[in-house]
This record gives structure tokens, C-alpha cells and sequence, in this order.
């Protein structure tokens, strides 16, 4: 089969971090163009945004988009309706509205597209949700605690209406969770700490509860220094489960077990060419569904500014 | 056929203004059964709560729930797993996951499920979403303005998380325009002011855009002493269309229209009696999503503390 010729839009950090590696490293796509107001790529057309992509004659089959989740609508609304594929990253936009609008247009349009969820690809998502599947299940508990400071310095957007503050990466626990879970959960108490200057949380704890009764709860902080933490803890009638690294280790009853080498990003590309193939899309929102609820539902707490 | 016997959950306020006499002026439907914790009513079967209710015998086939949204999940899903039908007063649900899971399960067990919305079915509502279908629209603004002090007295519930504040009213508003509007929309800016010592909004302002770019504005207020407002303004390239009393009035290029006698609840209890004889389910959950992205996309301004 003809690979698939790509454009990434936005060529930010996580762009640089993963995406071009993974790209590169995945059969059956290829990148050939980039849209970026302030970055360009040697080797492949570079253009300042998607709408002077799609206008350049330029021939793609697909549209990565790595920008901020904040007017991201308006860039993968244009490339489905010039009739290309497209893979999200996350979060997949700014509100509920827009995501379920471009699900229905891509539809419409017979195209595929992709709301990704990297840490659904960790090495121990699967293994952990195959197990969990067999266990009789008590509760869970995620804790997801790191230093802001050092993993999104003064990246202004993520603290504005949209940047969803510490559900950035708390989303990628969510997204876990919902994967891990044999059924579904809702929210019941969310209290949400915001610092004095910024219109998103630093901090948030969140208590759900699935169809059947049983507590999830999740502590999640951006405040942490030193060692950071990213671990989901599942207990078990028959032991405990706790996945550590944001999904990419995996504990046993006490036992490290052997998973595979972490490769998040080249699962994502391999998934999504599969998709392409397909002709399907992957469009599961529920992560964003529980923070769009932990906003509505949240008691608020004001804490002391925060400066970069 | 034989008439559906129903039980009201909860007999505060909106059940004795608005469902028992609706419920009496409607054909096919009975109301046979009561659970309330505070409250009894004579002629009908009367228990503390639903588990109570469900466990009597008293033979029912569906239950319509009036109760606070927080905690209707327990009460809805009890209802389903015992077999009956269910009918939901606005909001649906304290969150999206809940009302989700709940439309999940209404449909594996083969019962309906209507999320009601009853400013949907005011009088005005249906003849100027036709009238909208004919003309070529240009933007669509929202006034809902009235005194919190005069429709909910102490209502405590009201401003605990999950009550939703100004939105308990501004969603019925939400529910008008997503089913007058020709196409959907999505939000791209959010202002909410709460009071200091409050946990919900007193007021909102609502930026939305349609799919294919037209502005759909909402200002929505706790705050307003002497007239209500409640209107609704769409400007057309061939005039006005404006809404008003909460969906009762249509003016139209400045006359106003003779619309139906207003008989929302009426309404709703006939298109239950329908969705049951039919087995089907009215699941349209857009006025809180819009309300979550609201929430989750909301810029916070604090203002003065609000006592009843």
C-alpha cells in the first residue's frame, strides 16, 4: 500500500519530543509537510498554518495536529472538509461540543479520524487491563503528582480557559483508567484548587464511582518536586495492580512483571495507519467527559499565585 | 391500551406546580405511586424513597424523577435495573458521565429513557425552528435575566456543586437554541462569576460559534430585580425572530404571532406516553454539554458573597 503522506500542524514541543521520532520509526506513513507559525523542517513544505497547507497544491492524505487543544476546532474542521484524515493529539479540543462536531463530520465525510490518548499506549495498559478483567475488582486509586515547573515551563496557554492546568496530564491518568476498567464510572465529589492569578487548577481530587458501586478516586497535583509520581493502584479480591510511570511499568501483587519497551507515540502511528487502512475512526471522549464533569461538578479552592 | 401506572420520585416544588396536573390532563398515563422523603400525597401509594418503592409490590411501569440532579444517577439506574421506564426532569444528571451511562443502560435493557426538557416544548419553540429552517440566519443572541430571590427561595441545593446556579434556569434557554438552530454549535469563550461564599455561578457570558461560523451569544443572570427576561433574538437577512417568556411569545419581523396556548408539561407527559408506546428513547444531552464546556472553558470572576 501507498504510505500515507502527512502533515503535522503546530511544531511545538511535543511535536519535536515524539511525534517526528515516531513518524520516521512507522511503516506506511510518511511526513511531507508542516504547518507552523514559528518553526519550519528541513526536507519537507513548510507553510505558516493548515489553511495555506491545504491551499499549496501540496498533496496529503492525513493531518496530525499538535497544537494547543484551544482553537484546534477550526484547523481539523478545514482538513476534514478538504477530505483528509486526521489524528488528534490530547486533549482533542477546547469543549465537549467541538469534538462531538468533528466526530459527526468525519463521519459524514467517510474519514478517519484519530483522538489519541498516548498513555493508553504504555506498556502496561494492555497487560494491566487483561489482568484486571479476570480479578474481582475493590477499588482504585490514581495518584498523578509532578513539578509544573519543570515539565511545561512557562507554557503560558496551559494555565488559560481551555488549558485545563494540572487535567493536562491528570487527562492522561483518566485516560488510562478508562481504558483499564471493565465499567464505566462517574464522578461524585471533585474539589479543584486554583492559584489567585490563573484561570485553570494546580491541583484536583476527584472521587468516582462506577455502575456497580466501587470508589475510584484520584489525587492530582502539580506541586510535587523530587520524585515524581504517576501511578494507578488497583485493588483486587485477589492482589493488588499498580501500573507506575504513567502506565509504562507494571507491579504484580508485589512483583515487577517484564512488559515491553515503552513506545507510545510509534503505537499511536501504527494505530492510526491502521485506522486509515480501515476506513474507521477512534473517537472515545470519556477522559475529557470526566474532566468537563470535574469542572461543572467542582468545588473551588483558591491558593496562592503561581509565577513561572 | 392500558395506561402506563407511574411513580413520581420526589414531590417538591416542580412536581406540584408543574407534573401532577399534567400527568392528570394527560390520556394514557396514571400517577400511582409517590416516594418522597418530606412529602405524601393522598389517593396514591406512598414511600420514603425509590428502594422503598421498588421493593413495595405496588405494580408501576415507569417512574418520572423531580428530585435535585445530584443524586438522580442512584435513582435512575434503580429504576432501569428494576425494569421501568424512566423520565427525567432538567438537568439530567450532575454530570455527563452519569447521564451517558444511563443511556447505555436504558438501551441494554430495552426500556425509554427521555431526558426532558421542558422549555423545548413551549409553544413558540417548534413554529420558529421552521421558520429559522427557511431563512438564511446571521447570529442568534440570549438574554436570560431574572431574580434568583423570587424563583428559588433558598433552594441551598441549587448552589452546591452540581446544582449548577444560573444555569439551572440558562440551561432551559441552552435547550431552545440547540433545537432551534439549523446546525450545531460549540463554545469559544466563557466568563462566570460566583459569589464569595458560593460553589455556583450568579451569572454567565457565553460566546459560542455554529459550525459554519455564525455567533451565538448568551448573557445569563441571578441578579435581575423587576422585569424577567427570558428572550431569545435571531437575526435573519430577512428580519428578526424573537422569543420571548421563556419560549411562550413569537414575534416575528416585529408582529407578534398567535402561537398554542403554553403547555409545556403537558407536552412532555404526551411525548413520554409516545416514546413508551413506540419503545423508544429521547436522549439529547447538547444543553449540558454545552454546560460543562461552560464550566470547563469558564474564566472566573469573583463578585460580592449572595445570601437568600
Amino acid at each position: 500500500m501507498t504510505p500515507i503522506r502527512l502533515a503535522i500542524v503546530g511544531l511545538g514541543k511535543i511535536a519535536r519530543d515524539q511525534h517526528l521520532g515516531a513518524i520516521e520509526a512507522t511503516d506506511g506513513i510518511d511526513l511531507v509537510a508542516v504547518a507552523s507559525r514559528n518553526a519550519s523542517l528541513e526536507n519537507v513544505a513548510c507553510f505558516a498554518d493548515i489553511h495555506e497547507l491545504l491551499a499549496s497544491g501540496v498533496e496529503i492524505d492525513a493531518v496530525s495536529l499538535c497544537t494547543p487543544p484551544q482553537g484546534r476546532f477550526e484547523q481539523a474542521k478545514a482538513a476534514l472538509e478538504a477530505g483528509k484524515h486526521v489524528m488528534l493529539e490530547k486533549p482533542p479540543g477546547a469543549t465537549l461540543s467541538e469534538v462531538f462536531a468533528l466526530e459527526t463530520l468525519a463521519r459524514e465525510k467517510g474519514l478517519s479520524l484519530f483522538a489519541t490518548w498516548h498513555s493508553r499506549a504504555a506498556a502496561a495498559v494492555e497487560p494491566a487491563r487483561a489482568l484486571m478483567a479476570e480479578r474481582t475488582l475493590k477499588s482504585v486509586s490514581v495518584e498523578w503528582k509532578e513539578d509544573v515547573r519543570h515539565w511545561h515551563p512557562s507554557q503560558a496557554w496551559i494555565w488559560e480557559p481551555g488549558g485545563l492546568g494540572v487535567f493536562d496530564p491528570g487527562i492522561n491518568a483518566l485516560s488510562i483508567v478508562t481504558r483499564i476498567m471493565p465499567e464505566t464510572f462517574h464522578l461524585v465529589r471533585s474539589e479543584l484548587t486554583f492559584p489567585a492569578n490563573r484561570a485553570a487548577p494546580i491541583a484536583a481530587s476527584l472521587a468516582f464511582e462506577t455502575k456497580s458501586g466501587l470508589p475510584v478516586a484520584a489525587e492530582l497535583d502539580w506541586r510535587q518536586t523530587g520524585p515524581q509520581t504517576w501511578d494507578i493502584r488497583v485493588e483486587t479480591e485477589e492482589g493488588t495492580i499498580v501500573l507506575t510511570h504513567g502506565g509504562s511499568r507494571l507491579i504484580v501483587d508485589g512483583e515487577a512483571q517484564i512488559v515491553e519497551e515503552d513506545r507510545e507515540y510509534r503505537n499511536l502511528y501504527r494505530d492510526f495507519v491502521a485506522l486509515v487502512t480501515k476506513g474507521d475512526s477512534d473517537t472515545d471522549f470519556s477522559p475529557l467527559v470526566h474532566v468537563a464533569d470535574a469542572f461543572m461538578l467542582g468545588r473551588r479552592i483558591e491558593t496562592e499565585a503561581f509565577e513561572d
